[in-house]
């Protein structure tokens, strides 16, 4: 009987990793019907983040009612893991941009407070350790309203909560952080993100990722003004220094809150994933793991998903197979990174749109194929 | 040390077969420096079957100026193997649609005199074994002109030999057979065609090929009956019915011309590169064979290349892996067929265009990781 851990990341716009697992799966059954298939659907931190880990753990979904970035309610949700101590937040299905229409994009008025009443709702729940997810926000307030949410008093001249968004900052003047609920020292927090951008400057939050929320050069401008008043108040009263931290640009700033306000520490999205998922241990005695990615470039190796799966398996000197949607250059430089071997799931030339559409179709094959050969070639030895 | 064949067709408007094969095997050395490899570039009796078997048999090229389809003269080629004693004739390289510009196409006037020459001139350098590749023709003239380069007389009313071209045959009223050059009697000749039209009728020569040669519906009608008047007096005077056998339709009706006026016989295109590239001998002991082609479907097993290489390593139990530019519908339907494994080369959704320009590359890319992955599984056993 052979062994397949099967250990995708999602395709971007066509198939979540759980998707792919399904999809893979399908291929090798049609293959090798005697096969043992371990899914663990993997993320980065990023999309699909809650719905891999709560796939790969067992664990369960929590529904929740939240302030959404515009400030008013939405429906959501979070994960707690099969051990029921760990949940998982994804900060972008609190406080998301796809929950703004394009029009009402601005990131002066958009707040993070739901992503704060997630991690408290976590709290309540049991968790001792939460995991966020940064990434896809519609926000530049870095972290204000998350701050806000966990308890943390944010006040004008007068002695009133500033209200939401990245341009009320400019009206702070204290942060009380004594109010903070005392059950956050408690937990451990780890922030999940790939983007090393601080807080500030031409690399901050406001100048990079600005504009994809809506900012025009001056809305930007008056955010870079609003952070860095805000990280100099954050220093003054919560005596610690946020800005030039890598990562504390990270979700509009949500970074920098969480590293001012709670004990978070950042790791790497794919690092937590694969410790969170038990891959290692997963990958025991397997024959072949399957990984992928919608793209796959010299890129890869800068920790994404494949890389760190093949990580991983290299260290068990187990073959990886990389499947991705399209295969870009570079690809050679990943051969001493674990991988064995990279095949495009696309049956010829096509448009995109049809490549996205037929994402499962087109896994099945590739795989049922891959599957084929290597039964194939064992049979002979 | 590991023994490969490489046994593709040509991927039309991309690559030869031994384009293939040279891509293959850089594919291969990069992930197994030690492969012995060897290439036996196939054809179906199309487009790349003299230089294919002249590639797979050591043999040489003989050029030589015959009278192209439109009458002028022309420099063209065909093959002599490496036993010195096969030739092989691809009846475009002499007659073929595109040596006739898009405007000048008019199957009333050309000829396909040329194909006639390079037969003789083949026998005249020692051949008694001639291959016609039939397909790609420019022509509709039944093999006419065929016939009188052998030296067929085919007269008008006043006793003068008809000029070129299907019009012209309307004023053929006798065919003295008896000129032949007698050397014709002592060679064998063996069409290779895949195309099963007779000669007339809504199946034959004018009717379905007649339009992509030039003709208008006007000129079909002509063509068919001048067709028709034409194996009434091959029937008369040369004692041989034609019209209906399968493949008489093939190249405007070069089939039945052959078949009137020598002892060809009618084959697979395939079958004959199998047997004489001698296919089934290069296998031997060969742990892998490659095949490919531009685009695979559900018609693949209707004799096309890659299945006539896969029935030949069925036979001694060889996985076969094959490569397209395009995989279509139906490929399920192969695998019963000895077909292991198939891959597309593109990298992901892109244009025709490019896949068809970035051919090489993809095979080379697709056939090292596919090496790639039986090594390390080998490796692992």
């Amino acid at each position: 009987m052979t062994k397949y851990v099967l250990a995708p990341d999602s395709f971007k716009e066509s198939m979540t990793a759980n998707e792919v697992c399904q999809a893979m799966t399908v291929g090798i059954k049609q293959a090798d019907p005697q096969a043992k298939i371990i899914n663990v659907p993997m993320a980065d931190g990023g999309e699909g983040t809650v719905d891999s880990m709560v796939a790969a753990t067992h664990g369960q979904k929590i529904y929740q009612t939240v302030i959404g970035p515009l400030g008013k309610k939405i429906r959501t949700y979070y994960g707690l893991l099969g051990n029921q101590s760990t949940a998982v937040i994804e900060m972008a299905k609190a406080s998301e941009l796809e929950l703004v229409p394009t029009e009402q994009r601005n990131p002066l008025l958009t707040t993070t407070y739901g992503t704060g009443q997630l991690v408290l709702d976590a709290i309540k729940n049991g968790a001792d350790k939460i995991i966020v997810g940064l990434g896809g926000s519609a926000t530049v307030d870095g972290g204000a309203g998350m701050a806000q949410a966990l308890g943390a008093k944010l006040l004008n001249q007068e002695g009133k909560e500033i209200t939401f968004g990245g341009g009320a900052l400019a009206n702070l003047t204290t942060i009380d952080c004594s109010k903070i609920k005392p059950a956050l020292k408690k937990v451990q927090i780890i922030l999940a993100s790939d983007v090393k951008n601080p807080l500030l400057g031409p690399q901050g939050a406001a100048a990079v990722f600005g504009p994809q929320k809506g900012a025009n050069p001056q809305m930007v401008r008056q955010l870079e003004a609003n952070l860095k008043h805000y990280s100099n108040i954050i220093e003054r009263d919560c005596y610690r220094k946020v800005a030039k931290v890598p990562g504390a640009g990270a979700a509009g700033g949500l970074g920098a809150g969480f590293l001012a306000f709670t004990n978070a520490v950042m790791e790497k999205g794919i690092d937590i994933c694969i410790q969170v998922t038990k891959l290692a241990q997963k990958m025991k005695n397997a024959d072949y793991v399957f990984t992928g990615e919608g793209g796959t470039d010299f890129q890869t190796k800068f920790g994404k998903t494949p890389y760190g799966v093949a990580q991983v398996a290299k260290k068990q000197h187990i073959p990886v197979i990389s499947l991705a949607g399209n295969l870009g250059k570079g690809i050679d430089q990943l051969y001493q990174e674990g991988f064995t071997a990279f095949f495009s799931i696309v049956p010829g030339p096509c448009q995109l749109a049809s490549a996205l559409k037929e994402g499962p179709k087109n896994v099945i094959r590739t795989t049922a194929n891959i599957v084929r050969l290597l039964q194939k070639n064992r049979a002979r030895e």
